[in-house]
């Protein structure tokens, strides 16, 4: 419901088009099999159930046994599920399926770096817009298997003023206010500042959140004690896994990176295939 | 009409949904600005029509001027293209924009690195079926962009014979003679080979092409050797920028690299707004 | 963007189909005309760009000039719009034309009636989810330029805790913690509460609105007055015209009105037709 | 198969889109429940099994049982189906299917008062294209299970020749021609006329319809002697419960109706949940 | 709007794909060149403005001049249309243009011979739902170029009461009187006979259309007769043209015939290139 | 998967719409009939799963017996299939069924006639692009069950060199170049030549594949000579069931045929409705 059928039946499409000739021409006669997919390295599995479901809309009967459930630590050579039907089915759904699971997966697994490094500060680990185009809500599932939590899904469901909206508005007060006016009563605003100053104007216009762009850890610092509370505070910008700690450390309440899904690593999984 | 009119749709759709909120409450008067694309590091530069595409498609009165066409490399500073319009139209398009040119431009500079590896080798570097899915047609765009070519674009468009399709028809001469007599006659027939023993027979049975599956250096040379120019020679799995040179130099014709389309860094590349 | 080309495109087809066979057969050469939009009765108007969309969408060279702008109040009598081009075009735009306008018409002036009720009482008047399934970002936009504003869009940008997700929780404590770990630090959560002690537990688990489902005025007031401006106020259940300004004097911030849009009396508008 | 489904699904990912928040955070795991829904005014039920349908198509495991069936007449406090399945799916479909129901319901409630306001008559009420743009195929159901019947679906499947045609052509003797010799053989040809000298005009030019568009009673009478059984004739405009009466004793065989789909007050049905 | 869009779209999708690989690689740069589509046999013209769509979707810079309207009766060696623009343009647009164009020019001039058949006979030549899936719009519209005209367009819009119906509803008077109280008044009421018998009881019955299916000639007369202008008649099955004159000689105001749209040969045209 | 799906919801939305009225009113309850598929005519058969499909995707509960598989031959008379279930089901099937299962077996069954004319010759029918738009996919796979086997699916599996390309490149051997750097190495390369000069150039260039276009027997045989297996060999132009298989004792490997699928008589086959 959610458009994960969609992504599936895209990436099918694109994979299969008109027919996987190989496999009509090589082996047109049904043929039970199994495989198994199998983590080739350490990571954190995410999206098991999009990989099963790639088999499912292809083929019904294809029997899908995960072993693990989204969010498990795996160690190389785990087994992540079992998979048993017609081997035209199997082949055909190899590709796509592991596609979306190795890039899922490689997103919880370095988001799980994120949080792992900030732990025990009260610093939460969000991700950005910076998604690959048509999958950003298997993305930002993925932040969350991993730890993480999500900042807004697009423009429509939250609002942040920048430094252009704040020129057209004649100010920060300004422009808080006519947000305040348009947006549903749910919705929190957040203001972008880049020094002490504006950060005392988003204060005073009643900013939900104050974000820190770009600041050196002393600002954060400083920030942080200006805003004591009275916002959420989060920080962004040049943030990866050796300064996160130390940003983490000054009292910001959220980090956004957006390396979590725009620079990814894809996990290594593999299928193999054995006659029954 | 390939489909990427489809993909910036969708990925503004993502974005966007019923709407920029922020745009829409502060910035509702339209307000003509100038913006400029800029690379923050050295890339080859793929997708400029892409990130046009996008903005053409939110508002036909924006003015997209590329600095530089794909292809290109660039420096850190460099700017890629002038952008003037109405600002909402601009901070609309932004992160979909640099999303797709972001992706396009890390896949072109990843595969031009691999194809100054092994430069003068007479080794072609080729991609996988590892794309992201639904962007495929764009990923292997850049591929070719950075001097890469194609390998097969799906199930669909050629024939990969592998160990099950193999063991389905009951050897290997049987198996390319199905194909055969099945595919379209423009179509090449390629085997998968693990042995000399399975290459022998690859060349025995006809194959157009025949790939040489996770093999030494010694055995690409040999296979080398005794396929004699009479079959394209394809190498596969393992393949880095530590290894590939060496395994170009044992004389194959193509490399696959899945890497160069399953694990990027996006380009590091931002808009700047100004005041017209 | 926003999904109303695609609204406009589904009702076209839905009314014109395989093609308007009367004008098809009786008037097929081209014919110049004039028509104007007039308002049969008092009314606010909303959605002049959608109904000009209509007839764009048909036929790009019909001329539409609006004498009126979405917010405006009109009397009956007024010329809403001129219209001019093909005579076939103007046919066949003009029943989707007027379905869509007089209906978003039709709830921006409900909705002005409400709030025009409650001036002065510092209380918003917010509509539901109670919308015409396919016309909800139409329908939300028609209660803004009424005066009103919007709720949560659909169940994917808020949070409202209702009895079956306390009782699924264990308690309205647990319920908003897991909500709070699990969304976007953009947005706010909402409890609905049937009592003062429910107010009370959503007050203390730190809800950012508290919704009154169905109270009586004594209950509003005693709410708003324990509450005490830790959390939004939201009087929802039995709200028509002329209860609605009780519930605004009793000091609660939000009342929501599912009538805005699940009962709509379509305002008279029609369309005459003129040789040029 | 003819665009239900497809009403649905728009509704359902216009509601819930990437995710109900709530209850993905609140409610995760499974919960079996029941639900009721009850009519909380007097109404002519229309539209149980889209209701229905909407269940099955969030949660195929949903056992929806309704108690009535389309067309019957219930009162305040009747059950009209009961539900059991996941809490998850009840909650996310209960709004949606409430939206759908309440509107059917809503116009086969009007229509039966208007159909009843008639009784005896031999006259027949009918709609008219008015319809919510994108639900015309359900509120056209609507109308006939309260009673009535409907007028041409969109302009493909019907002739309603009016004054703009009838200028362009030439005449209304030309009109019909025209139309006859291009229209399938299986449709019938209406002309609107507004006095005597034109429902002549149409009789003798063989019109299958003549609608008598905003006249008089008297003039009402003196057209059906007339016409005097050589074409149906179809009274329209100005009609409402008050007129509806007179209008059909003067012998008209067809009225129609805008408001019973343009104006229409949802019937009143809620959705109670229990613990199983 | 009526759907020829979608077809187009869905044609040059179908042909293009992934991108036109001979041109993109062989003819990557702009080369202005003309060309002209040529009748390289006897024909009637129908679709001219289809093709013309297929090039100004493609690329909206091509120049298209059609030297002939739709319906004019060609030679061969007659120039239908002159052609400007880009070579890749032309190129990638020449097939689906070319497909459309001679089937419908097939389907015209084939109807076109029927109809000159029966010339004088005071009989329409009619269409059938035998039709190409997904072109019935392109097809039915050929059938009214060639001189034809339509049957109902689908299942919707027209009624044709046959065998099984008549025995579930006990009898042919009590199916018409079903359809009757059901359907727009808008529609007429066709039944399908098979002797005199019925015949008579569908005249009874109030049929507005009579179908006699697979009658000689001589119970075609006898039919003719005994239904004496109080419904249309229409013969159906076994006409051919050869057989077409007699029947209409017999007196049936109709005559449908599903070789129109399903045994089509497409009309032979060609489009030649040059260099400007 | 390969689009089968949407081309049949396209033909049942096309041929239903709204609603089968005739069924709607005069058979609205539940009546289990049985059908036969007959062949009138002897045929090849050709989508029998096609026509299994268009009922499964009306109504799951009709069970669908095929009594021949696709290939076999049939003559008159021969039941194709059983079908049991709803009579509503089974009428609303039927023409669309018919329409396609029809026109694959005409296509089935004359490409059937053109190998059995070219048997022992060694020689193979090909397909061409000039297929139905929106059918290529079915058209392709009836070509196969008939015995011929396909040329390229379209512009993008495929390289096909003509004239304009050739003057665009300036001469065969560039073109050939440019088209081998750019297009993926599981990929063929055809050029069309006129003259022994141009296929002395294809040759030397390294195509994999020459056309020989509208050439005489004697050149024909002569261009068969010169390439010497260095190259496969395809005859078109002027191919009829009269000319092939002197075409096909000339030595070409491949003859295209545009008539397999532009110009089609589809096959007699009817459905008989029995009671059960």
């Amino acid at each position: 419901m959610n458009g994960i059928d969609k992504i599936i039946e895209t990436a099918l499409a694109e994979d299969i088009h008109t027919g996987d000739i190989t496999t009509l021409s090589v082996l047109p006669a049904p043929r039970r099999m199994r495989a198994r997919l199998i983590a080739k390295e350490p990571l954190v599995l995410a999206g098991i159930a999009v990989a099963e479901r790639v088999f499912a809309k292809l083929d019904p009967c294809v029997v899908f046994t995960p072993l693990f459930a989204d969010g498990a630590t795996l160690k190389a050579g785990d087994v992540i599920a079992q998979i048993e039907g017609d081997a035209a089915s199997l082949l055909q759904g190899e590709r796509v399926s592991l596609n979306l699971l190795q890039r899922m997966c490689g997103i919880a697994t370095q988001t799980a770096a994120y949080v792992k490094e900030i732990e025990g500060t009260g610093a939460r680990v969000v991700d950005t817009r910076k998604t690959t185009p048509g999958l950003r809500v298997l993305e930002k599932y993925a932040v969350r298997v991993g730890g993480g939590t999500n900042h807004r899904t697009g423009l429509y469901d939250g609002v942040l003023i920048k430094e252009n909206h704040i020129a057209a508005a004649g100010g920060i007060k300004e422009a808080v206010r006519l947000a305040r006016n348009y947006i549903p009563h749910t919705l929190k605003i957040e203001v972008e500042t880049e020094n002490m100053d504006e950060v005392g104007q988003a204060l005073e216009a009643g900013a939900d959140i104050i974000m820190l762009d770009n600041m050196s850890l002393d600002q954060l610092r400083e920030a942080v004690q200006l805003i004591d509370k009275r916002a959420l505070v989060e920080a962004s910008g040049g943030v990866n896994l050796t300064t996160i700690k130390a940003i983490a450390q000054t009292g910001v309440d959220i980090i956004s990176v957006g390396a979590l899904t725009h620079s990814v690593k894809a996990s290594d999984i593999s299928m193999l295939m054995e006659e029954r």
